[in-house]
């Protein structure tokens, strides 16, 4: 499957709220904070701080998005926020090159190192194992932290 | 000394800017970022999630402050910001009395722990040791995060 990474645009909106509201992964909580973020970084001021890239497959449908932005107060320390793939395109890469194309916009911004947060929970075994195969290293593990048996995992890369 | 804790207000923001800028362990970037968080906690729809209270001497002169607010997408987990005492005031425990009225604030609202970020950097080992006296543990450190050789240190303490 050819995947092009382009910027994320408003017209990638409603697609992208339907993959937010389908992907299982994710709760009512989150999707509304996870559009803020979008939203900021639809705004091209850049006010928020916020970055977002958008995946789209050789029919120029748009299948996935990541979302990242630089950590405030620290010189180079940036982090990803949100990455989803529409569920019948994923198992083809199209995670791992937005991760990448991410994190090579981080590293041109003058970034030098990227965290991803997840939860320990048993559902999101394959997300970390995706980010442990791209390179993320398990840095802190918060017990309980999201909920009773809900473990905050955080994950580091350096880049470059 | 009698110290008193209240809800800060909107009279103490001179007085609190005052100590921002003349704490060195703020930088400037840091002082912005405090104000907004306190402005957050000053208006009273509260829809910043923000919340501070006020330490003030026996003749009710303002002389400390701390701001806190629950993590997004936790249950209990709730975040200690920002606290500050007034330099010529410090060293008689305002600085615990703020800490433990914000505490007890945080599980009265159902917070179940509270987290705590601050630097490795040597200028930060009073801070840092104060927190440990306060029976916070250190569950994280991150080498390099805010600048070259300043680690970011994660301290944590469970409540009730």
């Amino acid at each position: 499957m050819a995947i092009k990474i382009r910027k994320l645009e408003k017209k990638d909106k409603a697609a992208l709220t339907e993959i937010l509201q389908n992907t299982p992964e994710f709760n009512a909580g989150e999707v509304i904070i996870a559009e803020e973020v979008i939203d900021g970084s639809l705004d091209n001021t850049n006010k928020s701080g916020y970055y977002s890239l958008a995946a789209e497959n050789e029919e120029e449908v748009f299948i996935g998005f990541i979302s990242y932005g630089p950590v405030p107060m620290t010189q180079y320390a940036w982090d990803i926020y949100w990455l989803s793939v529409k569920r019948e395109f994923q198992g083809h890469g199209t995670g791992a090159a937005l991760l990448k194309a991410a994190e090579e916009k981080i590293a041109q911004a003058g970034g030098r190192m990227a965290f991803i947060e997840t939860s320990g929970k048993a559902q999101y075994d394959k997300t970390r194992r995706f980010y442990v195969n791209n390179d993320y290293k398990e840095i802190c593990n918060i017990p309980d932290f999201y909920a009773p048996g809900d473990a905050k995992i955080i994950y580091q890369k350096i880049l470059g």
